[in-house]
């Protein structure tokens, strides 16, 4: 992974012509930032591990288990958020004193054990993905603050393919899971666009959700057991596919983003490769009416595996096809379908006729096609983007259906008016990727000309934002998690005995607060109720 | 609903001619038991509320929400499990000091506070027929118990047709909410055997799951928002059909059993009434083959509606059909399917396929008919059959599919092998009616002549089960909860780890205690790790 962007470097490209021709018309003229300094020019703070605290580490990893060279802590300094790579673009960083590795749950537990003898603060990482601020090399009111990344944690562990189960090592990656899987003719089927970087423990962490989910269901509804180290103790949860044995705890880990342990082992259902995969792309006459043949083919079930739909201004740039952007200057809103799987004749005879219903026009496989092979390539031009001085960052929220049209309304004015109050032209764009029979997920995407540094800017904004979130009945995220950015929101959210709850959890299992400080649970909690 | 047994006494029945000529072939001779007490005729403590503690809460709730007139206590004293029913035949019994009837989510907050001041537990109490020891008027440390009836907090409250969602009052039962869907075109679709007189924050206290499960999930899956009433503040919980806002607080306290706080309103996700309606029975040469077909069935998924499988011994006495019992004595594994919704002729024709492959036939409509005309009488039966001085008594788990032959056996052999110890002769019966993809559930329905007093052999018995599906990687319940009688067991279900959570979470929420004392989390639990 790039350390300062995303994903392979050497996939890295310029901006396509199309999109530089796109970006004076979209934002007027911006301005091309300073290069970024090399890692090598990268100046942090001497790390605060001493030698018995390495030693103690070492104890329990290895001695090849522990860094504390300026690169390795550079490169686990946070996530891959735009502000992430903005901080990652300056000469002087924030990171951690440190990276522990632990090869085994048995290795995670003794490193907790040493962090709690010896103050140091604990930010699992485990592909380093997270958009929301939960790697934030935080240390609270601790010593130090290591990162504990879980590379070594690695593998499909056991199947068991009569019950469609596989544990995996909780660091494994999404294209090693599945490449595993292949080799017994077994799928996930979980593909958010970090898939290629994140982790099966960070999926379960964050409660993510793929590209996939309307087929194979949110990462919530795929986890059957996990296994977890915490400070005081470790535990497996999850023993039946069904059960009334008590609250599930299952959904207590997931979500907790590493404040309450560190997940070590996930327990999956997995489905058998898929025979067959069909295309399929439509056409709406504009935003509603695509989201009423959504909300159709959502709450009669049976239907396609991906289905999604670009707003007007998504698919007028063609971003809902990375491939090509610029290229065709679309009208109305598009959708794609993609169905996996067998009986697909029937899904798709029935999928056509509700879409048809709700005005929708079939317009062949291309577009659907176009967007699956680049569908993990969208952040690669969020990097050009930034290079070329336009700020570019995502976010992601739900509501029901009955709530959907105001709630986007009211997302794109606190993201215009944001702008605008602080002198930026932008343009914001927005698909619904995940839906339910309930409801679906709004996700947006912004560009904007910030000719003053962009961080405050975005921060401001992003703080309107998320209050009109909150204030439009929608949840603060839908499939980015919390982290420190949304935390204070969270708060909010769940109200005061909501986070009580999370709070009282917290001290019981990490009463030294070791773990992720900060995340999830703000530092400075609104006073109770 | 009759006190002592189960329903509307005016269906009460003489055992079936067939039944009564059947027992003395499984069970050999029978004691028929000394006649019941009247109502009248039961023995109760004097109530430990004082004039000031029924005037406290009359304050809140009026005077007619406050009865401690003895009948009111013995209608509350539990709830319908065998051992509560064989309790309710005793002369002298244990019931709580009165009954307070709140009428809003308002009322019930004000009703904790008053058993806060005044020292008094209470049991959160909805239709009554908890199996699992969840009523027993358990006062704890306190003072008093009160049972928190809710059937006041009763109705629809709020429909949103377009996203499928609906709110009722948590006292509203299965047919009154049913009822007033259909006057929208809609329905829930949950129907656990308890369904006439359960209610729907019962459902969602006890992690219900009923018997369409394979076509509209468990009750879990259908709750989309809970508002709760703790004695130390109230909170709503499930904002967007999908989130990754920190851990799902929902699943909190569904199944939480009323030990956090009172659930006062439940939101569902709700879908048209079914146009159209298709039964059909099939035959399996033995229960493993039956196993296989629904396994395949739920693994394809876009089946059925409802899918249930009996073992040879519950088709071979017609238990599967309740109004067939004994009068054909049929071979092999019987299922039954029914078909709702629309797409019928594609589910049917794809579960037809993977039916045969498995070694199944069709054998037709009536079958499946029968069963669902008699799919809510079951426990009637039960009350007759105890006349007869016949125990039964039903339990249930669920496990992997690769896990489920061998927790079969396992729990047959405890149940056999702990009345034969007993010197009972007894008879199970087994059946699926819950599938997952991963796995499904285990019922199993015990009858046994116990010459003795039934209650201490029942126990005894129950526990070796409890061990065996411990033993034998089943959960403790799939659906009928944990209560007091499974508590023990929650407790090594979940590990020390676990339960710490558990007890950390009803600290924070119930400082005092007061909720539902002893049920979920065991008044002594096990010493940590």
């Amino acid at each position: 992974m790039r350390w300062n962007g995303w994903g392979d470097p050497a996939k890295a490209k310029e901006l396509p012509r199309a999109v530089r021709a796109l970006i004076p018309l979209l934002l007027g003229r911006v301005r091309r930032p300073a290069p970024p300094p090399s890692l090598a020019e990268v100046r942090v703070r001497p790390s605060a591990l001493t030698d018995d605290d390495r030693a103690a580490f070492a104890a329990v990893v290895g001695v090849d288990g522990v860094d504390h060279a300026d690169e390795a802590r550079i490169r686990h300094a946070g996530g891959r958020s735009t502000p992430d790579l903005l901080r990652r673009r300056e000469h002087e960083q924030r990171v951690p004193d440190g990276v522990v590795l632990p090869a085994d749950h048995a290795q995670v537990m003794a490193c907790l054990a040493v962090a709690g003898e010896r103050d140091i603060a604990v930010i699992p990482y485990g592909g380093g993905t997270s958009v929301v601020g939960a790697l934030d090399p935080e240390r609270g009111p601790h010593r130090a603050v290591i990162s504990l990344d879980l590379r070594r944690l690695r593998g499909l562990l056991r199947v068991d393919a009569l019950s469609g189960e596989a544990v995996f090592a909780a660091g494994t990656t999404g294209p090693d899971a599945e490449a595993q899987l292949a080799a017994h003719g077994l799928e996930l089927g979980h593909y958010p666009q970090s898939f290629r970087y994140a982790t099966i423990g960070g999926f379960a962490a964050a409660r993510s959700s793929g590209q996939n989910s309307a087929g194979y269901g949110r990462f919530d509804t795929m986890v059957t057991g996990l296994r977890v180290a915490t400070p005081t103790g470790d535990l497996e949860v999850g023993r039946a596919p069904g059960s009334a044995a008590g609250p599930d705890l299952i959904r207590l880990f997931l979500g907790s983003e590493g404040i309450f342990g560190v997940i070590t082992e996930v327990r999956v259902r997995v489905h058998p490769v898929p025979a067959e995969r069909v295309f399929e792309s439509w056409s709406f006459p504009d935003f509603a009416h695509g989201v009423d043949g959504l909300r159709r083919v959502a709450q009669h079930g049976r239907g396609p595996t991906v289905i999604r739909l670009s707003d007007e201004a998504e698919t007028a740039v063609g971003l809902a096809q990375v491939g090509r952007i610029g290229k065709a200057i679309a009208r109305g809103a598009s959708v794609v379908t993609v169905y996996e799987g067998d009986d697909i004749d029937a899904r798709r005879a029935r999928t056509t006729a509700l879409l048809r219903a709700a005005g929708g026009t079939s317009s062949g496989a291309g577009d659907a096609e176009e967007w699956a092979a680049g569908r993990f390539d969208g952040p690669y031009l969020r990097d050009s983007l930034l290079d070329a001085g336009v700020f570019c960052e995502t976010l992601e929220t739900a509501t029901t259906w009955t709530g959907l049209a105001t709630l986007k309304a009211a997302v794109e004015t606190a993201l215009r008016e944001g702008f605008r109050d602080a002198g930026a032209r932008s343009t914001v764009m927005c698909h619904v990727s995940h839906v339910y029979p309930t409801g679906a997920s709004l996700y947006f995407t912004v560009l904007a000309g910030i000719r003053s540094d962009p961080l405050p800017v975005w921060t401001t904004v992003k703080a309107r934002v998320n209050d009109a979130i909150l204030a439009h009945g929608g949840t603060i995220s839908h499939h980015h998690a919390v982290g420190r950015d949304h935390a204070p929101w969270l708060a909010r959210e769940l109200g005061p005995a909501g986070m009580r709850i999370l709070a009282a959890i917290k001290r019981e299992l990490d009463p030294q607060a070791l773990l992720n400080p900060g995340a999830v649970i703000p530092a400075a909690l609104p006073a109770g109720d």
